[in-house]
């Protein structure tokens, strides 16, 4: 699927200023690609449906994550976090997307996962520092960037960790396990 | 067991240092019992014992966590966290306390646990308190112990996760888990 299709699909499920967050996860997630050697192509293709779901009704995505199993635990944190693996399903079923990896990084951009891979790594991370994101810290993730996509990874994880735990929330135990494998993965933000 | 022939066991096993540590964790716990209705027999027995395994030599304590079945990513992270487990494991072996949940407040007064016992809180806590301890954040909690032992216990984990995750360090899965249960049965620090 070429860029102006998908974007005109992807265009009539988002808000402006969703649509608009999209074309900045778009541009970024190209850049990182081409900077850190991922598929462009695959990573345009992500950027552009990663948000697909952001706004069906919670009652329809809270369905989908019971039928078709998804784990259950989702239901009980921040709904927020269910647009990406019910987003994943829909654009497989509806846009007709079947490349495992595309839909592995929609899945996966906001929980992230052990064992990511560079793919979902730059999606995850253009979705964090787009240049239409405005939030203490996004500028120091942004540095990190241009010099080890782990290491921004990792910041941004720790940054999304703080903010939920000095809101007293709880933190939906993937996101952990995702800093923990990267930590071990990596050697850590200090070495 | 008394008090006097329980300080007199531990003392052979600590530093000078870790043994007035120690005195501090039982007064700490006898007043946190006292305050939130602990027994407080049992919370002294558990204070005057939680750091038994504390210098027993890594490769021991390597050996206990394998033989004994406790979960072998103990040894995936910091060796600061097994003296809590062995220790309930080897003053049951040793000096023959057959309490379990004066065991269990040994076993989880590093890493925390979902379902903490009030025992279990109140070792947690008073290990982190007592007047001994010196760091950032401890005042705080301090303070937040005389009106909450569930939101002090919240800021000590927070602190604890924060600080580990500062430096860069991975954060013992079970940490994070307590955490979260704490969050979401006394729902949070912002109630």
């Amino acid at each position: 699927m070429n860029r102006e299709s998908a974007l005109k699909i992807v265009k009539e499920q988002l808000t402006e200023h969703r649509y608009q967050h999209t074309l900045g996860v778009m541009e970024t997630a190209l850049f990182l690609a081409n900077q850190y050697g991922a598929d462009e192509k695959k990573a345009e293709l992500a950027a552009i449906f990663h948000d697909y779901a952001k706004f069906r009704p919670k009652e329809e995505m809270k369905k989908v994550i019971i039928e078709q199993n998804m784990p259950e635990c989702l239901l009980d944190f921040n709904s927020e976090l269910w647009h990406a693996p019910v987003g994943a399903f829909l654009v497989q079923k509806e846009v007709s997307i079947q490349d495992d990896e595309v839909l592995d990084a929609i899945r996966y951009h906001t929980s992230g996962r052990t064992k990511m891979t560079l793919l979902e790594k730059v999606i995850y991370l253009a979705d964090y520092i787009e240049p239409g994101r405005h939030f203490p810290g996004v500028e120091e993730v942004r540095e990190m960037a241009k010099e080890s996509l782990d290491k921004a990874l990792i910041k941004s994880i720790q940054n999304t960790i703080f903010f939920l735990m000095k809101k007293g929330q709880p933190v939906f135990p993937t996101t952990f396990h995702t800093y923990n494998d990267l930590i071990m993965q990596s050697g850590g933000l200090n070495e």
